[in-house]
């Protein structure tokens, strides 16, 4: 297992790892582009672990640095959390891998862009891969591990065994498609709904409902393809048999990218909490998650 | 409130009503139209509440009884649950409209028949409407209300207040549209499911792993209006600024109805547990749902 990690660009990400890592028993040094960053990420570190509940002396095991090849150092495993904008990441991704030990892994928690897009053409291509997290990781466990056509098959393997080893839950990827697996499921989820909530036919509260009251549950516990296997007597073919074409008709009349529209967004503004209180309300759903994590362990352990 | 309710049809979903308007303190009336489940209602009842974890005592307010007349007397609210055909449903919405006294309101579980499609020309047809559940809805506590456009608002309103009352989560649609909301969410997401997996991009258990380790978890705490109005800091109509762009190409480029193929389901079945344990799975499936109902209730006590 790796013993020491590199948390490349330290904003609400990169403390997220942080906290993945240090929990986990690994040595984490941590830089950010930003000086002033860099100069607060040991006191805004310490507010995150508060705030979710986690033992704040965990940061023992993190050093912060003032440059990139200090946060390289003795690493074998980098997490980089740099802005999804494709120059940028060209660039640091060059400087990745001219000051990075050959053996060390180079991760992106990038949620945009594929690893063949900023690693093509460098030395350690094969080294590259995509290892996206969901928004805090600390308390979802899911990582997407996508690789470049370049990536080699031992890194992802190294890949998804580290993120077992530190209590993550991979979910590899066979080759880069847009948006990898999670925001496409996203995607088709949002358009439907904000398309439901733009004709009038339920409210912004009620389409909420029907997940978060609903369907969400069944997905929590079991996944959505798990969870039809169990709605038909003979498993999830049988269901497709008998549903499938039902659910290919709604699939055909479902909405597309044009619901994205601002007058979506301003219907569901009205009937949702205002913007002055994302901040506290993404607190207050941090520390949700963190119980509903240890609900669900805990229901695991049952079975 | 309601005092007395009918439950016609006593299957899978039949048996869940019971459990939830007798565990509210309501009076129920049983019946079914095949004799053979009648006769054994009060066992198979009597099973399904100590699966579920429910007092049986509950069931001391349960009647079963032999024919439809007897099940409707003294009733407020008739909950059927009838095969999905549609020449049944309109038989018995004849045979409903007919015995009921002139108040009842009739309410059709069906999740594929939109209520127009039954209730058409009856007198009573002001007082029908679909109330359509998750299975089982004794440990999910949503149900989709969905009016025909003959069913009256006052009858809406009364039916949005026993499901209330009897400790269900009510979601009103405004007017009748195909498969109502929770299908036409699961739809798009199977198919964007089934076809990642057809595709080879990703295994069953990844996909799974994607939602119930992911996406599912925040689902269940907010919903997916209120999840990304906490993913930009200025709230859901920012995020729609950053992302919608992305999110637009996503779901343009998403599966539709082609994707519920025979194959797509044999690549799933392969990975997923085999038909013989459905049945004791969905048991398991129910405790779990029952004690993430439980964890959930406690969440918002905290609050």
């Amino acid at each position: 297992m790796a013993s020491t990690v590199s948390i490349i660009g330290c904003g609400l990400i990169g403390r997220a790892w942080t906290i993945v890592f240090a929990r986990a028993g690994l040595d984490v040094r941590v830089w950010d582009a930003d000086p002033a960053t860099t100069e607060h990420a040991m006191a805004t570190l310490h507010t995150t672990c508060v705030e979710a509940g986690e033992d704040p002396s965990i940061l023992a095991r993190v050093t912060v640095v003032q440059d990139m090849q200090s946060a390289l150092e003795g690493s074998d495993w980098v997490q980089e959390n740099g802005p999804e904008r494709i120059e940028i990441k060209r660039q640091l991704y060059a400087d990745l891998d001219r000051l990075a030990a050959p053996e060390t892994i180079l991760a992106s928690s990038s949620s945009a862009l594929v690893a063949s897009q900023f690693a093509e053409g460098l030395a350690g291509r094969h080294r590259i891969l995509v290892a996206h997290p969901v928004n805090p990781p600390h308390v979802i466990p899911v990582v997407e591990l996508c690789p470049s056509p370049d990536t080699a098959p031992h890194v992802m393997d190294n890949a998804e065994a580290l993120m077992r080893d530190v209590g993550q839950v991979p979910v590899r990827l066979s080759r880069e498609i847009d948006g990898f697996v999670l925001n496409r499921l996203q995607a088709v989820l949002l358009a439907e709904s904000l398309s439901l909530v733009a004709q009038g036919i339920v409210s912004p509260e009620g389409l909420d409902d029907t997940i978060c009251h609903g369907l969400g549950r069944r997905w929590t516990l079991l996944g959505p393809l798990a969870t039809i296997n169990l709605n038909a007597p003979r498993g999830i073919v049988d269901y497709l048999d008998r549903y499938g074409p039902t659910m290919a008709r709604l699939s055909n009349s479902a909405a597309r990218g044009d619901a994205f529209t601002r007058k979506a967004g301003e219907i569901a503004a009205a009937a949702l909490p205002g913007s002055d209180q994302v901040a506290s309300l993404s607190r207050s759903r941090d520390r949700k998650l963190a119980a509903l994590d240890n609900f669900l362990k805990s229901l695991k352990e049952e079975k």
